[in-house]
């Protein structure tokens, strides 16, 4: 593994690079202040849940424009895909998606996002997931979710307290999982410490919710348009 | 291969179910008039220009509510990816996809939906992908795009003389590759006869616009209600 100081030193110790290597530097120190973005996905997971934000998240670029969006270096998210195992995820709708890390391999995740879909039914019992979702959310500097991630949210004992949201059928399901749970029904995205969204296409609101609180409007206006999605007010 | 009357002859003949069997033969009928959804996809196709109208297409249900979406009884679409191979397809941002059929295998398609993405410059120049374009679309009902996939339909022959639209990003380009062309550049959605639309999620309003064509107003506004899309005038 390449150990190389992150900020400062390079300046502080006088340490001149040669200018052919300017760049690869310039490229390692962009690398390494990425935000690692894990996104779950299990059986029966819903498309757009998940597509939603990955599509904003990993077409988000600091650089604005179309020539920016050909390579990754002004790209502040470095976005996969985490399962529990390394078999192949069947989408609700047949779609098969191989994970790109399972739990055991996974990068350290400092943005979480749960989707949701009918898949979630069955996780809400699966200790393993839940765990892994706990073990997680402690460690990332984001904690999102997606329609009925948010369940998850719930059953990992992550939304104490907190003001939430999820799909529109589950609202009340959401209640009955932890009566502590301040449930918003006309939200699309909710943020109180850990952000929540409302079903499936919200999911792309919540992303770009996120990526203004980070790099501001400026940076989320442009990615919105770079993919022509028309952002409405919450 | 099961080969059952479609419409018609069950009644003219006499021929009278048992009780049992009214639901079986119901869902044959259904099974047999679905319409078959193929998505192209390939290496860096854009995540959101498949995934959106898999998402509607493979939501969509001509029964209303959260149960009809449990099943597949009241589907009107049959959604499936196709690619040249059945090996995994990688998108932009690093998705893997494991295609449902290859060119050599698909079933027969009757709306073809071309998605763009980066991935799209290499396949200007690849016959055989073309070759397949033109084929599928002269036996489709609908042949659609999204995004840049515009400009595999215009190297296709497939767009001469339509009005057209793609990516605010390509819309030059697109006019290049066929002065007959009518390129249109306000509008998220054309329809003239093939349909286009313009960049990412744009293909969420176009495949609303042909659940509206073929199903109606109510269908495609309860299947983008159960996705909390908020669909918006062309």
């Amino acid at each position: 593994m390449l150990v190389f100081p992150l900020e400062g030193p390079i300046l502080l110790t006088g340490f001149t690079p040669h200018p052919r290597n300017v760049n690869m530097i310039r490229n390692w120190m962009t690398e390494m202040k990425k935000w690692n973005v894990g996104i779950l996905i299990f059986n029966d997971v819903e498309v757009l849940d998940f597509a939603g934000p990955f599509e904003v998240f990993s077409r988000t670029r600091l650089v604005p424009g179309l020539e920016s969006r050909r390579s990754e270096e002004s790209a502040p998210f470095r976005v996969f895909t985490v399962a529990k195992t390394s078999t192949p995820v069947t989408t609700t709708g047949g779609l098969q998606i191989i994970p790109e890390f399972m739990f055991s391999d996974a990068p350290p995740i400092d943005l979480l996002v749960v989707p949701g879909g009918l898949g979630t039914r069955s996780l809400l019992s699966d200790q393993e997931t839940l765990g892994w979702i706990r073990q997680v959310a402690a460690k990332a500097k984001k904690v999102t979710s997606v329609c009925t991630g948010s369940l998850l949210l719930a059953k990992s004992d992550l939304l104490e307290n907190r003001r939430a949201t999820t799909h529109w059928g589950a609202l009340d399901l959401l209640q009955s999982l932890n009566k502590s749970v301040q449930v918003e029904r006309d939200r699309r995205v909710v943020d109180d410490g850990i952000i929540t969204s409302a079903g499936v296409a919200s999911g792309i609101d919540m992303a770009f919710y996120v990526v203004e609180t980070l790099y501001g409007r400026e940076v989320a206006d442009e990615t919105a348009r770079y993919i022509e999605f028309r952002r409405t007010e919450q």
